[in-house]
């Protein structure tokens, strides 16, 4: 048997990989190699393949270091070679970093080690070689602390304690006297080292491993290891990756951003991730290593000078005040800057997407260590694809490709009411690190953070900074206040990815998490307190807020055209009054594909002649009170049709269990005995007559209208004499009735009798005709396996995939809590089937009914009114199995014709 | 276009039709056709064909009159010329009865009218040629009278009130002073005429007509208007019969049976419709017309000396008075008695089955009216089958094909329990007119029987003669009593085609439908009294009477194993406890094919550990209580297997919603408080937790087992452990464990995951291994539709078309009866789909199962065990699409077994 490629190289200018191996060599690792092969400067290495993560967990450890070993060990002679140093030598070491890279990108799930490699001899030798012993024994004790953690599971205790290395430090800073790292003497940190080794042997009774070799294998193995820690699987769980991709380890030659003034790191990209302007921008450290920027512990600074005009004027800081004190890269190291900026616009032209890139000047050479396509804000995403588009870097299809359908979204999430924002207390600014707006009460813990929002509350997650350990909260959470770091932070970073509200480095709120207080400018907030956050402009306002819809942009709108002109599937909305119509036909619906009628009866004076109509006991009793109903419904579909002129729009007949209707309470069924003339004995009797043990299962949809003729009559007189009147007006309504919960064709048959006899009747009153159709709801199963016969009479089919989803599994919507979250937890079901549609059962059902359908009247159209109807995999599942359109709630319009034209794109 | 031929005729030995007409000419005309063919008399005439009854509904009376008169002229010349008589003619007039027959028999369901062609001329010139005017004017008053009633629409105005014309009759009769109808002279008979049409003139405002033509054409459409009569359209639905079938019409030469003491009527049997036995057997009546014997008006006599000797035995009446009295037509009338013995012999030998023949003696001359295959009991449905197999007569898959498996449930059908019997009084005694036994309370009226048996209640109905149109009580009581009628009155014949009880003709009976009450021998009972009936021997016993299961014949045994030699479909039974097992076992079942372990749990130790479990918060509460009804669960497997020794026993984990366990009174929520020692309160919020909005669709069937896996551990220790503990004792126990409710293949495989681990943990424990197999219902469509991954993992499927049906309609079987009426009434349903298999919808999902499972496992073995596995078609129809077993209630078992035989015989 050939003996799998487990290792791949790359450095000077040369790689055993490319991008094209991003399967086998992650995202990271495939990104490495071709820098390599473009000309940009990477530290050379190798990439340990996924495959190899994989065998990891089925062969164990020492198998898997003896079938790496031959391997690594060539790799490391290359890289040593390309270095011109070598691993574990004291006089000319070479240091390494070991990292982790998946397929898809998963930032700050997975463990990083620096500086391995290191030491006592090694660190002296290192110390002979630089002459500079800070820099050499302050990576060491980050090394030994990173180790500690990451390798040797040298963990606090409990959530709330400090981290173990970092109470060492602070215990030698308070013996020292003295406030910043930077000011602990050689002797400080070789002391830190020393305390760090006997804490961990203390701890976790392990000695800290001196041989280079045995701290690689150590942390390689830790970095397979993390592809399976908690938040990792929670992270995956959340962006649908599958366990079984595995994750690379990308070792590399170390290059130091903390070997003095000339050395420097940051982060930085192409466009703007917030806003998708094409301007470079990011931030960087100098005499820092990278995870100083990504962590957030010292808040960066700007990498142009523009970048940094824009910051100080935010943050209120003459001109002058910011050169001499913040000045941007861009002026601080001009020539790096102009090494930089060629390069990152040459790794744009070559990926032809927005770039987010790591980097390392080490004593004034500059290093890329990473680079990938930039997560984006949903505005960013839409003009980061028009102005590419524009620039000509892309075609329109590969534009709309770009684009992510959920993450429309945030353009259309509420912002702040200008009106309430008026009168508005600012408290404070922080970085805008996530757009949008968000209120909700103050907490300080991840878990609590989820624990509030399962009980229904809105809480915004403030942290002094955040961490992977936040993931869930966060995602739990309305939005996110931190008081340190920048906008590639991991909250920014992490709260853009979620399309959440997010302010950064907010610096001068004061946090303290024991009392759960925070205290800004004298202002004292308590756990439970509301605060409003302006993810947009970074403000961070007292109290509650109200928010509303955002307006939206050229590009977004240049975004929807196209959409249109590639889209085969149309979309409509679910919408039951004029002004959800109106909403929906300016995010572009082209119809209703669902307006229920059951709403409308809940109006006060409707409601009493509803109740009446339900409580009679005879189809006279009941004529009597729809006649009372009629003139109400009326003037519904009125302003309706109104809105939607020229539009189909597919009224569905009456459909929930009357019971719904019905007074369940003493006083409501006392009002009801006297409005009828009847005993409240009476209405007891028949409202409990009404009770049904699977109110689901039961006397609801076209077996209404099938017993009580008449509400269909009525329904049916309501609809087209609006249509009537409206296309005497010279308007053009397009009315659809739908009969809802059919099952057997015959049910269709009576109902559509009824609707035709009325039509006609009404027309010849009236003397004008209107075009209308009749069609069906496909929602149970039955009408799905029966739809050849069904069809033959129904012009029009439209999946009701809400209730077909009920009986398709057995489940119902209103039980399901007692059993979803453990099958989902046990993996049972990967996705809640009411929010995504199930391809395999239901749409198996869809697949069936459509083409059924289609074989008798090959007209038939077909469309989706369920709540899938605007979720993306299951408007692309529409578009395969031939629908005509899916209709979803008017602000999942615009995500649903993204997702169609993905569709036909894709196709 | 060549013109449809619309009358066929017959008469003298040539007939245009024949047997295989019988779509055409119905079964009554087709039959006389075909006797005719093999030289039975009949009175010639012809038949207008179904097909006219149907376009009589399409083009109208007049339309369809005007179509018909060439070829009706025709055949009245040809009949005339039969007869040599004219129809019309008052010198030799020819009269006609007018007949309905349908394709199926309809026994009493539509019009007859018989005498046609009278009028005062005609009358007259009748007199002149037979010289008998009480004769003329008695045929010319019944003519009247039936005429008047079927065509003119005479009819009473209450149901409790007497005929019109009886109260006339009645009338006459009190001034004359006379008591039966044979004492009225012939000018009582004339002024009985006129009285007739005058009080018909007066009640329908119409003339009598005098033209014949105009009668006929009246008697005619009056036949194809009977066809949609309210009782018509019943049976049908009952039976099953298209209304699209129409009927016949046949058109005959009047022969009299009351011309005198040469004359006579009477219905005879090839075997006994009964029992079965291979008697030649009826009964007749001397100078009467035949509506006379069916309407049990007058008791008749029976036709052999056998038959009349033990009439009078069970009579209690001697030799010599019933020569004296009640003398057999084979000792009253030895010639014609031969004739009719040798031509019943040659009809039963012609048809190869047991004969149903009316014929009249007109004058001396024999004349056959009708034969057709007789309705018999379940009794001798089975027997005669049986016999005629043993004489040769028919092969064995005819026999098999001969016997209507629903019928089979009569001989399964209780009879009095022995011991109760021998303390019962015996109030009187009627003829055994339908066999079985039967206890009820004593209703009067159909529609009382109706709502009553709808409340619950067993009802015996109780009338002095039963009309078609107590059809509807008949079939809601438990059995019919008559006081007048022999064994072919209309109660007999109809009890007996509904395999229902019925003791007629119990003339001691006096009933005073007024008071509502019955006196017999001085003893009263009133409605709602409780009397029982023996059908089998006429008796009539006072109060109510336990019931058991009856014993079976060898000729049952004898059908049973011809259907096991031809079935291929197994029958397994569907019992929860030993001795259910028991009794299918004895009928023939090969195995349980579901075992319910719910139940189990309602006795009353194991029901408090059961709440136990259901109310602990934790894994751990929930295993103590499991724990404590592990021994009890074993000991019911242990007794279910012991029963069920070398055959399969599929035992389906706990399935039901767990909120049908715990106590919802006060009462058993303190027990249960104090049991657990929590507080009352905590019970009470624990139970409401429970509730569900529709829990059909809720947390239950493997959802629990998937939540509390601890549950189905115990369940599987249960089953093998007993398995385990009969295997040393030598048996040979073959359990099925079975997965309820799996909609996805994880959900089966995380059960299978426990079971198999539990099983392979207590193999160990004990040192024995035990096989046996894991499989899944097939309940939720989604199983149905993904069944391709299911059976991957899944040893067999066994379909629950219960829950099935439930889903697949989106019907609750708890809420149905709020609509299922309509629907059956509106026939949006054609069957109640919970008792028959809807094969278009649901069948469907069953067949796609099994093709889809076996495509992945070639050897799946496939049953059912819904309700529907004991339904003929239903079985039918899991034969057809390739089921192993059908599985039933335990009575309902040798029912399954001959529909499997039929399916296999008839494919």
């Amino acid at each position: 048997m050939k003996k799998v490629k487990r290792v791949y190289t790359f450095g000077n200018g040369r790689a055993e990989g490319d991008a094209t191996l991003r399967d086998l060599l992650g995202g990271k690792g495939a990104n490495l190699a071709e820098m390599n092969k473009i000309g940009v400067p990477v530290p050379p290495g190798f990439t340990i393949t996924t495959d190899t993560c994989n065998d990891y967990y089925t062969v164990g450890q020492d198998e898997i270091i003896a079938q790496l070993t031959e391997e690594v060990d060539a790799a490391i002679a290359q890289t040593e070679e390309s270095m011109n140093c070598k691993f574990g030598d004291a006089s000319n070491p070479l240091l390494l970093s070991v990292r982790s890279g998946a397929r898809a990108s998963m930032p700050g799930m997975m463990d990083t080690i620096l500086n391995l490699g290191l030491n006592d001899e090694v660190a002296a030798g290192l110390v002979a070689k630089t002459g500079n012993p800070h820099f050499v024994y302050d990576s060491y004790r980050r090394f030994v602390q990173m180790y500690g953690d990451v390798v040797l599971g040298m963990k606090p205790e409990n959530k709330e304690d400090i981290d173990p290395f970092e109470a060492i430090i602070e215990e030698v800073k308070t013996a020292r006297g003295v406030h910043l790292d930077k000011d602990l003497t050689v002797e400080d940190l070789q002391n830190l080292v020393e305390r760090f080794k006997k804490a961990i042997k203390d701890q976790t009774g392990k000695d800290f491993p001196t041989d280079p070799k045995e701290q690689l294998w150590g942390a390689v193995c830790a970095v397979f290891r993390s592809w399976m820690n908690e938040r990792a699987i929670l992270y995956r769980k959340m962006e649908g990756i599958p366990a079984e991709w595995g994750t690379a380890v990308n070792v590399q030659a170390m290059v130091f951003g903390n070997m003095g003034e000339t050395s420097a790191t940051g982060v930085c990209f192409s466009r703007d991730a917030g806003n998708g302007e094409n301007v470079f921008n990011g931030e960087y450290l100098v005499n820092a290593q990278g995870e100083d920027v990504v962590a957030g512990i010292r808040t960066p600074q700007q990498i142009t000078k523009l970048g940094a005009q824009r910051w100080a004027e935010r943050a209120g800081i003459s001109e002058e005040e910011r050169v001499a004190k913040y000045p941007s890269m861009e002026e601080a190291m001009p020539e790096i800057y102009t090494e930089l900026n060629a390069l990152q616009n040459k790794l744009e032209q070559h990926y032809r997407d927005m770039q987010d890139m790591e980097f390392t000047v080490q004593e004034g050479k500059l290093w890329f260590l990473q680079t990938r396509n930039g997560k984006r804000t949903g505005t960013a995403m839409v003009k980061i694809a028009m102005d590419l588009l524009a620039e000509g870097m892309i075609d329109e299809k590969t534009a709309i490709k770009r684009c992510e359908p959920n993450k429309l979204d945030e353009l259309l999430h509420p912002v702040f009411n200008k009106q309430a924002l008026t009168t508005a207390k600012e408290i404070t600014r922080g970085l805008p690190a996530s757009p949008g707006a968000a209120c909700g009460q103050i907490v300080f813990h991840a878990d609590d953070a989820e624990k509030w929002a399962e009980e229904g509350r809105k809480v915004i997650m403030v942290r002094i900074e955040t961490s992977p350990e936040d993931l869930a909260g966060m995602a739990a959470a309305e939005g996110i206040l931190t008081a340190r770091g920048g906008m590639t932070s991991h909250a920014a970073v992490v709260a853009r990815g979620m399309g959440k509200c997010c302010v950064s480095g907010a610096g001068a709120i004061q946090i303290d998490y024991k009392t759960r207080t925070i205290e800004v400018d004298g202002l004292k907030f308590k756990e439970g307190d509301y605060i409003s956050l302006n993810g947009t402009t970074g403000c961070v306002y007292a109290g509650e807020i109200p928010t509303e819809a955002a307006e939206l942009s050229g590009d977004f709108s240049k975004l929807m055209e196209l959409c249109s002109k590639y889209s085969k599937l149309n979309v409509r909305t679910n919408a039951d009054t004029p002004h959800d119509a109106k909403v929906a036909k300016d995010f572009g619906a082209v119809g209703i594909g669902l307006c229920r009628t059951e709403h409308m009866f809940f109006e006060a004076e409707k409601i009493v002649a509803m109740r009446e109509m339900i409580l009679s006991e005879t189809a006279e009793g009941r004529e009597k009170a729809l006649e009372k109903i009629l003139p109400y419904q009326k003037s519904d579909f009125l302003g309706i049709f109104r809105a939607m002129d020229g539009c189909p729009v597919n009224v569905r007949l009456l459909d929930p269990p009357l019971h719904e209707f019905v007074p369940h309470d003493n006083a409501g069924q006392e009002e009801m005995a006297k409005a009828m003339g009847v005993t409240v004995e009476y209405i007891r009797q028949r409202v409990n007559s009404l009770v049904e043990a699977n109110p689901m299962l039961g006397h609801r949809g076209c077996r209404l209208g099938n017993t009580y003729p008449e509400i269909t009559a009525m329904q049916t007189r309501a609809i087209l004499g609006a249509a009537v009147e409206l296309k005497r007006e010279g308007l053009n309504p397009m009315p659809e009735i739908m009969v809802p919960l059919t099952g057997i064709l015959h049910e269709f048959e009576a109902q559509e009798k009824v609707i035709r006899n009325t039509a006609a009747k009404l027309f010849e009153e009236e003397g004008i005709e209107v075009d209308f159709k009749v069609g069906t709801m496909i929602e149970i199963p039955r009408a799905a396996l029966t739809a050849d016969r069904i069809a033959t009479r129904a012009e029009y089919f439209s999946f009701g995939t809400n209730d077909l989803t009920q009986m398709t599994f057995g489940y119902s919507r209103d039980d399901i809590a007692s059993f979803l979250p453990i099958y989902l937890e046990k993996k049972i079901l990967k996705v809640d089937p009411f929010q995504v549609l199930d391809q395999n059962g239901v749409g198996q059902l869809v697949q069936m009914a459509v083409d059924k359908g289609r074989s008798v009247r090959p007209e038939l159209k077909c469309g989706i009114c369920g709540e899938h109807g605007g979720e993306p995999s299951s408007v692309k599942f529409c578009h395969k199995v031939g629908l005509n359109y899916v209709s979803c709630s008017p602000f999942r319009v615009p995500i649903a014709r993204l997702a169609a034209a993905q569709a036909a794109i894709e196709e």
